[in-house]
């Protein structure tokens, strides 16, 4: 087993496509020797000048083994299942990884210890790269002891005073972002609805809501800060204090708030945005694409959480005092008008 | 670089815990002599006989090369993002991949052919055992050519034709579930709101719906199966179809269907479940759990079919006829009572 000229990084078949100018199926058809694959007398000659050239292995794990560290970035999600976030952090963790030459192992946890330990131990039994450790809404953790073995980023969670690197969503300017969404429309009382789970999304979107409020030269009214269970019942058990705030705008912990909310002042007769304008946050497809009016919100930019956690992993971006903050964009759809006059 | 004695199947970790009568993580400790770890005396020496004995090689990497082929599963998925079933065949698939000793390697495709061959080569370089190729709706597909290079098996899609084993849900069944559910209520005049699109889901699901009608005696009308587009959007435009039809129950093509037919319902002052009964499909939890009232429905099984795929790419579970369908199961929920008499 030999290694190749250029110590550096392993060869990929996608650099060898790179230097024939051919895509990586024709390199593959090529190496592999397949038989029946219609491939060009001039095409298969590039590939094969450019394997000897580069000194492509076509055996990836021959390769890792006579490099020391694989192509593979570890995902340690604690779960899948239950959400369609996590999904999208796998998918932009996986899109960045491919781009780099990279190929992404997921093991899910579902936030079982002995899971977890299994799952990283067999990762670096297989020489990852590295390591994300991400969690399925934003919050403090505590790292895993074996997590120390090889590089790790911590995507949509942190770690104060661990040293490890962390992706999260900006919070506070999602948060900011919203209530401007409203002020802009012309709205002045603006409720807004938080979770009573403490958490940085309850801390940071409700800062801000004041900063933005702030910022308008709005005073902030704490009676218009309405704790709610975050999901569909706890938007439609604020209803009443909705109505009773007279506020003419609401911005809501989340879509599933909104949604809630929604049928609670359907029930009282109110329409959405003509008497009252709802603002989400999550931009949860599935629902606020979907009710009646289709839900203005904020995005969790969860795709983009997974790929920015790959390039800091990579040494391609770097994070800043140890945390890089991904902003939440907002997302127009057609609950808030102008408020009546 | 040595193969093991007996020559059958890699040796993991799992099977020096087992034999060691250990954890894998303490395993783990021992053969990569962390510092610091606290493993007592006996435990250690336990796992470095079962080490001796087994032939057990720490590194995965060389290990596969010594035996030709890896403890790697792939999976091929052409959407992860845009659902949270995708993420339930991945769950599925990775619990089961695991319990035998396998990792899974996943790659979403976006339904991009250029993106699929990349993922199928680099999977077929990491010498896969087998792949799992999923789509995240049921649906019939062509089988990319370069599948043919390992084994694989379709999970949540078939081929006719094409002599792969395919997992797939039972839509007919789940169609006579839920019909059986609001027969079992005491319902007779049972409008079916299906889907446009043609597909598995489709037919399967009327067919089941026949069967269930006639297995009770109950005649089939034609004028009470009313089409609709699969969206909360299509359940809310077909309301009047439904208080036309007369019907004291709905059985709804799926979940969002179901939630846009609440909204039609409430704006025509019916109450579910006291004026009609709603049955919904798939169990999208984010919907179906938090409707008011949430909403009663029969569960797409995407955990199993991942698993089950898993356990026909290792021979455990048998494909007869190259088709394994899996059970779809009744949720009970709060949105089925007997009918007004």
């Amino acid at each position: 087993m030999t290694t190749t000229d250029h110590g550096r990084s392993p060869v990929t078949m996608r650099d060898v496509a790179r230097a024939a100018g051919v895509s990586v199926a024709t390199v593959s058809h090529v190496v592999n020797d397949k038989p029946g694959a219609r491939i060009g007398e001039d095409a298969r000659r590039r590939v094969q000048e450019a394997v000897l050239e580069l000194g492509y292995r076509p055996n990836a794990l021959a390769k890792t083994l006579s490099q020391g560290s694989s192509r593979f970035i570890g995902l340690v999600a604690d779960a899948i299942a239950t959400t369609p976030f996590a999904g999208q952090i796998i998918h932009g963790a996986q899109d960045e990884a491919w781009k780099h030459g990279y190929v992404l192992l997921v093991a899910n946890t579902d936030g079982n210890t002995a899971a977890e330990t299994d799952a990283i131990a067999m990762m670096l039994e297989h020489q990852v790269q590295g390591i994300l450790y991400s969690t399925w809404y934003h919050r403090e953790i505590v790292v895993p002891e074996t997590l120390r073995q090889t590089d790790t980023v911590l995507v949509d969670c942190f770690a104060p005073g661990s040293g490890l690197p962390a992706v999260v969503p900006d919070e506070e300017q999602g948060g900011r972002t919203a209530t401007e969404v409203l002020l802009a429309a012309g709205h002045t009382r603006i409720a807004f609805i938080n979770t009573t789970t403490p958490s940085p999304a309850q801390s940071g979107r409700l800062a801000g809501y004041r900063a933005a409020l702030e910022a308008a030269g709005v005073p902030f009214d704490d009676a218009l800060v309405l704790p709610a269970a975050p999901e569909q019942e706890g938007g439609y058990a604020c209803t009443r204090q909705v109505l009773a705030s007279q506020a003419t705008a609401v911005f809501c912990h989340n879509d599933r708030v909104a949604m809630g909310l929604y049928d609670g002042l359907r029930e009282h007769g109110r329409r959405v945005p003509e008497d009252i304008a709802v603002m989400g946050f999550d931009n949860q497809e599935v629902i606020a694409a979907h009710l009646r009016p289709p839900l203005s919100t904020v995005a969790l930019p969860h795709y983009e959480l997974g790929a920015a956690g790959v390039r800091v992993l990579l040494g391609i971006d770097e994070a800043a005092d140890g945390l890089r903050r991904i902003a939440c964009p907002p997302v127009a759809r057609a609950s808030i008008a102008e408020p009546r006059s």
